[in-house]
């Protein structure tokens, strides 16, 4: 019995064993077992949350945001804007935002404003002192919002104070070209000339004019250029139309380059070295005046001299002429025309609101910034994505509250935005060592929508492939049945190598919005999203009230988007977008696409330059090298991409991946490329004066030297050559392993 | 029976069951179950590895692989200097070196070679053109290396050709300060100036004599600044002493900026853009020629004029008088100097050799690319940590075959380094990018060793603590219990706030070697580790036979470290600091260390311009602030690291750490803050002209406002001021989490 026992003991022992093995082999195998995190670490964007949010915004809420955001004019600094600053932090530091934390930076910035006693005017003064005739000083009322006694005068500004008087010249844009064309048969010294807006910058149109001795410089909107033509206030403007009635004036910062002015490359903070006012580059020499086009067609209706080259002919019931003075069969007969601009500069606190939803897991920050513009016109038309989204990334427990994304999300709204994007600028100079390491892309959304036909896209093409899948998803305003990259495709394509037809994301070159110092400074991906026109339907050059007292908040529910639809479209896709940058295990960015844009570029220059360019021995081959290197690197690093199942790669290979993704837009700065442009760093996409579409150096520096054929500016060529040669190589290696 | 057995049955099932319980748990929670990766990302570094590692670091080896490096004179670009490049690259490419992987990077560079067939020469002519004296056109021959036809003939790198003649003054170290003094006195239009090695950077001696008017300039080497005073090589000079023979001449680079001449901030390959030579900045703009002592006392002994200030005496058994002309009783009489220069540029090819261990896990590079100086004199002594590591990284199978580092490591072999750090700095514009963005460290052996006595290391203070941890471990040539930290502290020690009297570890202010490009123009941290003198044994500059023909394998072997057990303790030391940048989980770098230097050179800055500051109305105080930041920032990185267990933290929380650490020297670097010093951007650590040990920018700034007492001077020194503010917060940031 004792040894029965035992071996029944024995038995259930070795029983017992082995389901203890097998039990602990099940344990270790069949349950999925390891830290925490690494579940965490290898989750990839969540679709049906992006379903979700999408669902969740709401056309309704967007316009009663607009609407409040809108109450009073809200020019930087003033205290609209310090109202409006308030408003939307506190909405931020609302714990009912989902945002984790909100403040705001200040930065004592160089404003320009006009006088608040003595306004500027422009008269036209007889021989004997009579002034026979004066512009309007404030456009004329129609919806009460005109009235408001903050609507800030027409003025250009940083252009300086002067009251220079002289013989009116008509030179159409205030091109070189104009001037040189006037210069031909007239002499312009101590003339005032006439421009429309339109075919160059706004403060170029009077940097170019100082040379010929033009004293003074009057801006107006031609008709034919905002209006298709249309001039009546009686039934053809506003309110009674989109178009811009006869006394809307286009304000507007008259600067070259972006930032403050008095502190470039350094944070505007109290205690910054500020350089002199005299030497501010990139600003208007003499006094210059914006003025509407009812006052305008009085002064080029009665000019005299020759008539303007058809091309500079405009929509007024009248031949324009060249000058220099009035017809002598006018009552202006010479008559000259006095400029009275009293401008002055003055430092003033300016704020961004900044708020934050931290992310879980990965380092890197996704800075996805969105502008608020603290216009200078009142009631706009610049609708906040920040603001607009933030009730849906705030009270929706359901689908946020316990979401964190996998990089930080920092909304930022930018102050001084129209005196040249200065809260942005600063912030990226206070900020530099900081967001050039971590940053991981910038979403810029300014005027949201200008018109509700299409959507727009402008961006680095590492982001074109997020673009486009989040514009497959989002649909068309009033159509279920077409989304928004079918209809985008209608507006604005293009043939791609490697895709057929596709819409055609539009470039970032020069400075149009906040992304400037984002993608030009810093080299961190960028892209700007709107709603626009028809083009087949209108040649606007901008939705007509722009800048005006007439863009308000009405005629954005009349005119830009009733309903407000077309907002809630550019919400959803640019929510979408920041939702797949935020999440993706991989960050959403395309090298082959940019290797694409690349290759485009290098052949627009073999085409335009390389026959000149073998004539003075230099050759282009060592850039089809580098631009064949990018390729190369740019399809290795997508196939690796594709072809891995990286859910089941260790997190520091999914790190180093995305680093190379992050990189591929910092590697093309060149902080010495350009060093007489301010804050352009970017090799691919600084501002170009050239028409030719391709690397913006090279271009210009090639006009340069066609145009002087000096051995100096060859040189330039050669050297800006090889710069964007160093850089796209460069580019490649950042695409590559490390080593 | 049958209930009884159910019983049992059921029992025994219960017991089944829970024994398979118990045996998941255990398999679940008592047994580590994770991606195997998981403990590959938490590993540190392994100290008996370490360990091993010292013990494998052979004196005699270094002997060996030094003497068949120096065995032919090999000056950049020379047969010797390209059998050498075959020689390192066949020996890295060899499996048994260790390495993965070698190749070599070519680049075309500007060199400076005197002319093969018409030596350069110094003479005495008289009124009549007798030629009364002439200088050596070589060393004199001791021991056989100085006669292969190998060794180039004294001459200054870079000095333009020409044949100048005058009076000869003697000025001293050609400082500005020395040339002022004798402009009160004697004019200097159309003299030649004899000078001495020291004070002033070799350029400068003849940079600053230009512009009084002085024609040509003479360089030697006072035997009061190298020899201690001794003269004679009967018995006192090399062979038998390290003293230096009479006709021994220092050769060398007469630039200020390093990297290529004629591609600043572009890699020089065949198709760069190249400046003219003309538009050179920072080379002697007269005529320059260095002289053994032997030959300046001819010279300087005969010069007539008042007797030089007592500072200016050096060790020669004369009084030095000041010039201009000899004396008349000398045979000199009426007698002028004819300086005869033949030096031309010339494009040549350079390589650097390269070679990398790949890491495992981390992807960021650990860069540590090492010197090997090609140097334009004979057999030199500049041994070569790589190669002399490179037996033991390399045939050591049991130690480290199957070894991968956590990060990557790069061993570069620069090219043309004597020429002014050439082929370094080129490597740094050409992969400018992927090192700006993912390079860890940089570690550089130029000279291992000076002399015998005492480590001697320069470096970012953020390597202070790793190096003091090697520097414990590794111990002193020939005494086994003496640690070469604690044998360092006795020659070079300061006391820290921090942690009482430590080794003081230097600053590499300035270019002095190929660290600078990675530490001044990238911002990389990097250190530079030698052996050096005692300096209370030795006045000398340098080791006497430094750039002459007797710098030698013979010279090293007899003078400079017998037995070679200083090579090995640097051997030993760097590569402990290489393997514990390369293994280490967080990377050893320490933030507060950093705060603790920027706290020194704030206080020195308060100490010496705050008043005068305060009286320009520019307050320091935002300065105060700004390193009151980053020592917060520093604090709490700091206690972060050391309160956490980091081997429990996720792969992607250690990544953002050695993020914050990585970036952390990147982060004092501004490209716009010295924009007249090529490649100079470490706001910290740029090249300072002023005696005060502060900001850079800064220091010099405010020297030359008080000289000049400018507002415009004033102002730069705000605008330094600012820099120097918003570099350290943006430091800060760049500690603090990402948002």
């Amino acid at each position: 019995a004792r040894s029965k026992m035992w071996k029944k003991i024995l038995l259930f022992g070795l029983l017992g064993a082995a389901i203890l093995t097998f039990g602990i082999l099940v344990g270790h195998y069949g349950i999925e077992k390891s830290p925490g995190w690494v579940r965490d670490m290898s989750r990839d964007v969540d679709e049906s949350m992006i379903e979700q949010f999408i669902k969740e915004v709401d056309n309704k809420r967007i316009e009663e945001y607009l609407k409040e955001l809108t109450k009073v004019p809200h020019m930087a600094t003033s205290s609209g804007d310090e109202q409006l600053v308030k408003y939307i932090l506190d909405q931020w530091k609302d714990p009912i935002s989902g945002l984790d934390d909100a403040w705001k930076d200040t930065y004592k910035v160089y404003l320009s404003f006009p006088s608040d006693t003595t306004p500027n005017r422009v008269t036209v003064v007889s021989p004997t002192d009579s002034v026979l005739f004066t512009s309007r000083l404030k456009e004329k009322n129609y919806t009460e919002d005109q009235l408001h006694p903050d609507v800030v005068q027409p003025y250009a500004a940083y252009a300086p104070a002067g009251n220079p008087k002289g013989r009116l010249v008509y030179a159409n844009q205030g091109k070189v070209s104009d001037y040189e064309f006037l210069n031909k048969t007239i002499d312009l010294n101590g003339a005032i000339a006439i421009v429309r807006y339109g075919g160059a910058g706004r403060a170029n149109k009077a940097i170019n004019a100082a040379p010929f001795g033009v004293i003074g410089v009057l801006v107006y909107t031609d008709p034919k250029d905002i209006n298709d033509g249309k001039l009546s206030d009686v039934n053809e403007t506003y309110p009674n139309s989109w178009y811009l009635p006869p006394s809307g004036v286009e304000r507007g910062s008259y600067n070259t380059y972006f930032g403050d002015l008095l502190t470039p490359y350094l944070a505007a903070k109290d205690y910054t070295y500020r350089i002199k006012e005299a030497d501010i580059k990139g600003i208007p020499p003499i006094p210059t005046q914006p003025i509407g086009f009812e006052d305008a067609s009085a002064l080029i209706c009665k000019l005299g001299g020759s008539d303007a080259p058809s091309l500079w002919q405009g929509s007024f019931k009248c031949t324009y002429r060249l000058g220099p003075g009035f017809e002598p069969n006018s009552i202006f007969n010479n008559s000259e025309v006095q400029l009275n601009v009293y401008n002055k500069g003055e430092l003033k606190n300016s704020d961004n609101v900044m708020g934050v939803i931290r992310g879980s897991v990965e380092p890197g920050v996704l800075y996805v910034p969105q502008t608020l513009s603290h216009s200078p016109v009142p009631p706009d038309t610049y609708t906040h994505f920040t603001i607009e989204n933030k009730p849906v990334l705030g009270p929706s427990p359901k689908l946020y509250r316990r979401w964190r994304p996998r990089r930080s999300i920092i909304f930022g709204s930018w102050g001084a935005e129209e005196f040249g994007l200065i809260g942005s600028t600063e912030y990226t100079e206070e900020y530099y060592s900081k967001l050039r390491d971590r940053a991981v892309a910038y979403i810029n959304v300014d005027i949201s929508v200008f018109a509700n036909a299409t959507l727009r896209v402008q961006g680095s093409p590492a982001a074109q492939s997020v673009v486009f899948t989040a514009t497959k998803q989002v649909k068309t305003p009033g159509s279920p049945s077409t989304s928004v990259y079918d209809n985008w495709i209608q507006y604005f394509n293009r043939s791609s190598p490697a895709y057929g037809i596709i819409p055609n994301l539009g470039y970032l070159t020069g400075a149009g919005s906040d992304y400037a110092a984002f993608m030009h400074f810093l080299g961190i991906t960028s892209m700007d999203i709107a709603y626009t026109y028809d083009r087949s339907k209108t040649q606007a050059r901008i939705y007509p009230a722009y800048h005006t007292a007439y863009d308000t908040f009405d005629y954005a529910a009349r005119y830009i988007d009733p309903g407000f639809t077309s907002h809630q479209t550019v919400a959803r896709t640019a929510g979408n977008v920041l939702l797949r940058l935020a999440d993706s295990l991989v960050i959403p960015f395309n090298a082959v696409d940019y290797a694409e844009t690349l290759e485009q570029f290098l052949n627009t220059s073999l085409d335009s330059y390389n026959t000149r360019l073998m004539e003075k021995g230099i050759s282009m081959e060592p850039l089809k090298t580098a631009v064949a290197k990018f390729r190369t690197a740019a399809n290795s690093l997508s196939r690796l991409i594709q072809d891995t199942d990286l859910t089941k790669e260790t997190p520091l290979r999914i790190r180093r991946i995305n680093d190379q993704l992050m990189f591929m837009d910092r590697a093309f700065v060149d902080p010495m490329a350009f060093p007489d442009k301010y804050h352009y760093r970017h090799v691919i996409w600084a501002s170009r004066s050239s028409g030719v579409v391709t690397f913006p150096g090279l271009a210009d520096a090639f006009a340069r030297a066609v145009s002087t054929d000096s051995a100096s500016d060859w040189d330039q060529v050669h050297r800006h050559l090889t710069i964007v040669i160093q850089t796209i190589e460069g580019a490649a290696h950042t695409l590559e392993e490390v080593i």
